[in-house]
């Protein structure tokens, strides 16, 4: 399944926040240490007011020594009808400069328990420092 | 199988604990960006004198921008006879005010090597502010 | 596959840093609640200087009240030719003081997609308190 994210940096209305880091380093993507909390928006469409279909919520952490990539751990909560209170939990690296992420679809509850499989990220549209949109490929199968 | 967790919120003696947050933000249960430890006693019965099974041990965080949401990424670590230095390990999201919590089993170690499945949380008692009980049912399979 | 972790504690190249904690509570491994990021070179042979096949990237949490438990998530990811760019995404829970401790493979990506399993971790070469050599058995297989 193709979904979109829809990422905002906002002072007011971010999707991510860090939350702990390296004592005296800036709380940043490319910083060693830093750990974010993350909520963002899944659409069906790659327009911000397209169908809904749930959050992607959960923690990352820059955790390469060269600030290149983030440790992601979430889950995709969907709220759209079929699925609404199925979750898929996703756990990987996001090489945070390549064009192409691939992160594991670990499991999943209620329609999506036993599954697995992975997710391709990529980043589509960054109109703006403060908002940017990618496209999350999703491959599952149950076992 | 069917396990409860037993929880204590007492200052001396509580089973989680915030070590991270937003700057200038309550570290509260609903207060986004919160990051917790925890550590929970697991038994067979309801009662906390019951046998103890094991402990449930990990790191969560209010992972939803209104606070309704907890993302838990926890091992399950017996101490029972027969399955003594076991694990299951868990993740997925927590509905905190939802009657009943489910989220996935993605893997386990020694006895439980190769399952996975779903698992649900339901608080069944809260005698006070400071303690709650809450069952805690196990589906897995091997694959 | 047998793989060796080899750890640096020394301050300006640390495989591994403290990020949270308690409040008022030192940052050290046997300190329940302390948070950790962590970045280390994985090589083929047992000596610093052998081949170098990847790094194991994540997040620890000292998760046991007595301190005694780590609870590890992290993304081994290959940078050997065959495997360069695969991951394999590990959760599980480290009795520190154990001679052995086994994690699970609870996913992977590219190369190592649908797979799942469980790994051990032993110390076996501490020649100073700045470094320490683990070695790191595999078991995987796709489901």
């Amino acid at each position: 399944m193709t979904l979109f994210i829809q990422e905002f940096r906002r002072a007011n209305a971010a999707s991510i926040v860090a939350v702990a880091g390296i004592p005296g380093k800036p709380r940043d993507f490319f910083q060693f240490g830093t750990v974010f909390v993350a909520d963002y928006l899944i659409t069906q469409g790659i327009q911000l007011n397209s169908q809904q279909v749930g959050r992607a919520q959960g923690f990352f952490a820059t955790s390469s020594l060269d600030g290149a990539n983030l440790q992601l751990l979430f889950s995709l909560g969907f709220t759209n009808k079929e699925y609404n209170g199925s979750t898929l939990e996703l756990q990987g690296t996001s090489v945070q400069l390549a064009k192409v992420r691939e992160i594991a679809v670990v499991s999943g509850t209620r329609k999506f328990r036993f599954v697995k499989g992975y997710a391709t990220l990529e980043t589509i549209q960054q109109p703006s420092m403060d908002y940017s949109v990618r496209r999350f490929n999703i491959t599952i199968r149950q076992c």
